[in-house]
C-alpha cells in the first residue's frame, strides 16, 4: 500500500488545495501592519456573495462552535425564550449552548435523516409565541440533511418577530445561500468544510434586524462580542490577533472560488451529491435521506446487510480512505461521505470505485463498477 | 530594495521556522481520527515543561484573549471580588474581561515601564481581603516589563486564599516558567509569540486548587468551558474541531525546543535581551525599563531626540524591517523590538545594525557600529 496517501472523505475537515497550502506558508506579518489591513480589505467583499449578503462577514478565530456561541450570546437576551429546530447532533449543539446560558429553550425534534416542514415550525411558533429567536441547521452534518432554510425563514418571519439564526457550518461555500433575500438574521460557518481551509476560523454575519438586537443586548460577553468585530472590520482590522496563516489561506480560497465561479462551485456540489446518490441506488444500498432532503455536501448511507465498521476498516487499511461513521445513536448504523470543498467529480468516482472494492472485500455481493457507472452517467448528463 | 523580505521584529506575531511552515502544510486529517489522537498524545507531555507543570496544558482554538477569558469565566464566580495588577495595556485586558462580566474588579495600577513590588500587592490584599482571584501579567507586551511572578505568587498565597492567575502570552516558551513551584493557579499563553507559530491557538493550564474552584463554578460558559477541554484531552481529543494545521506546526515547534534544549531556549532569550539593551545603552538611547524589570522577549526604547515614527518609517521602507510603536498614551513615545521565538543572536545583530543605519538616515548623530559592537561583546561573554 502507498503509505503517504490519505483520501479524506469525511464531512470536514476536508483536504486543502495545494495553492492554499502554499498561501498559508507565507511569512508571518504584523497583525496591525498595513499588509494585514490590505489583506482584510481584499477578503471582505469576496465573502459577501458566499453568504449572499450585503453585510460584512466577520472572520473570527475559533472553531465553528465559537461562531454558534457568538450568535447566541449576541442575539439572545438572558430572559428570552427561544426555539431550536433539532434535526441531528448539530441542532443539539444550539440547544446545549442556549442551555449553558440558562436560556428558556424549546426544541422541535425531527427524526434523524428527515427534514422539517414549514407547517410544523408554524405550529411550534403558535405554541410558543414569545420566542425571540429560532435556531436552525442548514446542513445537518450528522445525517446529510439539507433543511429548507428559505422556507423556514419565511414561516418564521410571517408568524413571529423572532430572529432566524442559522448554523451553515457544513455547507456554506458549497451550497447557494441567500442570507438577505431569504431573511436569515445570523449566519455562521466554519473554515474546515466547504471553505477548503483547516479548522480555526469561523465566519459570522448579521442582518440589520439582528444588529438592532445585538446593540441593545446586555448579555455579558468579551471575546464573542460581535460589535467589537464589526467595528474593527469596518477599519479592515480585528479586535484580537487573528490566525494569520489561515487568513493567507482564506484569500487564496476566495481566489479559487472566483476562478471557478461561485455558481459553478454550487453546481459542482450538486453534481457530486447526485453522482454519490446514484451510485448507491445502483448498488441497492439504502441512503438515509430522500432526494428532497439531501445535502450537496455530505451523503449518509444506511446499509442493512453489512457492518459499517467492517467497510470503514477495509477502506482505511487498504486504500487510506477515510469515511465517517454515524454520531450518537446512529454511530454504527450509517456511514457518511463528505463531498465538499476541495473535492471534484473525479474524486467522487474514486471514492465510489474504492468503496465498491471495499464492499467486495468484506464479502458483500456487488456488481463491481455498477455504482461507478451510475455516477459517470450523472456526470455525462450535466 | 529586495522586495520579498520582511524582517518582522515586533513582539508577536513572530516569524515562523521553515520546518514549522512545512509541518503546517501536511495534508489535513480527520479531527476524530487516530492520527489526531496520536498527535495530541505526542504533544501533551512536551507542553508541560514549558509551563513548568505536571498538569495537562489544554490547547484551545482562539486568540490569546480567548485563553484569558477562559481563565476568567472558569475561575471567577459571578459574585466574586477580584484584584487585577495592571502594568500596561494587557493588564487592562483582564480588567476589561472581568468588567464585561460585571465582576467586582479592583485594580492596582503601576506606572508604565515599571514593575510592581510584592509589598504593594500585599497592601492591596489587606485592603481588599475578599478577593478570590488576583490577576497579573507575566511579560507586559506594551512596555517590555517582566513582572516578578514567583514573588507575586508567594505574596498572594501568604496573604490570601485567592487564586493567582497569570497572562503569560508574550513570554511563556521563551522565559523560565515554574507554574507548580511558584504557585500559579491558571496560566495562559498564545501561539504567535515565543511559541513560534501563527496566531490561532491559546494554551491554558490550571492547578489542583484552581480545579476545585472551576468544578464548582456555575458561571455560564460553553466554548470556554475548561472542563470540557480537560476531559477530552485526557482521551487525547478536543471538544471542538481544532485548528489542524496549527497542531501540526505545534508538534514541530516542540521538536525544535527539544533539539535546542529548553534551558538553552531560555538562555538564548536572556542573551538576546542583554545584547539589545547593551546596544541602546552604548548608543545613549534610553530604555523604558530598568535592567531588573526587563523582559527577555521584548525591549522598549524611549528616545528623547528623534521621532519614533521617522525611525519606524525608514526601517520599513529601506529594509523591510518592522518594529512596533507604543500603545495607548505611549503610542509615539516608544518603540518596541521583539526578540522571541524564532529569533537568534544573529538576528539581533542584524536588527541593531539596521537600526543604527536607520538612525543615521533620520539625521540622528550615531557612531555607526557602536551598538552592534556592544551587542557582540555581550555575545562573546556568554
Amino acid at each position: 500500500m502507498l503509505t503517504d496517501q490519505q483520501l479524506l472523505r469525511i464531512p470536514g475537515p476536508t483536504p486543502i488545495p495545494p495553492s492554499v497550502q502554499r498561501a498559508m506558508s507565507q511569512p508571518m506579518i504584523g497583525h496591525r501592519a498595513p499588509e494585514t489591513k490590505d489583506l482584510l480589505q481584499r477578503i471582505k467583499p469576496k465573502l459577501k456573495p458566499i453568504f449572499g449578503t450585503a453585510q460584512d462577514v466577520v472572520v473570527m478565530t475559533g472553531s465553528g462552535t465559537a461562531g454558534l456561541e457568538t450568535a447566541v450570546v449576541n442575539a439572545v437576551k438572558p430572559d428570552d425564550e427561544v426555539l431550536v429546530i433539532v434535526t441531528g447532533s448539530f441542532g443539539e449543539r444550539f440547544v446545549n449552548i442556549c442551555e449553558a446560558y440558562q436560556i428558556n429553550t424549546h426544541r422541535y425534534d425531527s427524526e434523524w435523516g428527515k427534514t422539517v416542514t414549514p407547517e410544523s415550525v408554524k405550529e411550534y411558533l403558535n405554541k410558543y409565541p414569545k420566542v425571540t429567536a429560532v435556531f436552525a441547521t442548514f446542513c445537518e452534518t450528522s445525517t446529510g440533511v439539507l433543511n429548507p432554510i428559505a422556507e423556514l425563514a419565511e414561516v418564521v418571519h410571517n408568524n413571529s418577530e423572532a430572529l432566524f439564526i442559522v448554523d451553515g457550518v457544513s455547507c456554506v461555500g458549497g451550497v447557494e445561500t441567500k442570507m438577505d433575500e431569504w431573511g436569515i438574521d445570523l449566519l455562521v460557518t466554519g473554515s474546515q468544510k466547504a471553505m477548503m481551509l483547516p479548522g480555526g476560523l469561523t465566519f459570522v454575519a448579521a442582518s440589520e434586524r439582528a444588529w438592532n438586537v445585538i446593540e441593545e443586548n446586555e448579555h455579558p460577553r468579551f471575546y464573542f462580542d460581535f460589535k467589537k468585530y464589526r467595528n474593527q472590520l469596518a477599519n479592515n482590522s480585528t479586535p484580537f490577533t487573528p490566525a494569520g496563516s489561515l487568513l493567507f489561506g482564506l484569500e487564496q480560497v476566495l481566489q479559487l472560488v472566483e476562478e471557478e465561479g461561485l455558481e459553478q462551485v454550487f453546481t459542482r456540489h450538486t453534481q457530486m451529491m447526485q453522482m454519490t446518490r446514484a451510485a448507491f441506488k445502483a448498488l441497492d444500498i439504502p441512503l438515509l435521506t430522500n432526494d428532497q432532503a439531501a445535502s450537496p455536501t455530505v451523503t449518509a448511507i444506511k446499509p442493512f446487510d453489512f457492518q459499517v465498521k467492517d467497510l470503514r476498516n477495509v477502506l482505511y487499511k487498504e486504500f487510506g480512505m477515510v469515511v465517517a461513521g454515524g454520531q450518537q445513536h446512529m454511530k454504527d448504523e450509517i456511514f457518511r461521505i463528505g463531498h465538499m470543498g476541495y473535492c471534484s467529480p473525479a474524486d467522487v468516482l474514486q471514492t465510489i470505485s474504492v468503496i465498491e472494492l471495499g464492499l467486495h472485500k468484506i464479502g458483500k455481493q456487488v456488481e463491481l463498477g455498477k455504482g461507478t457507472q451510475a455516477a459517470q452517467e450523472i456526470y455525462l448528463g450535466y
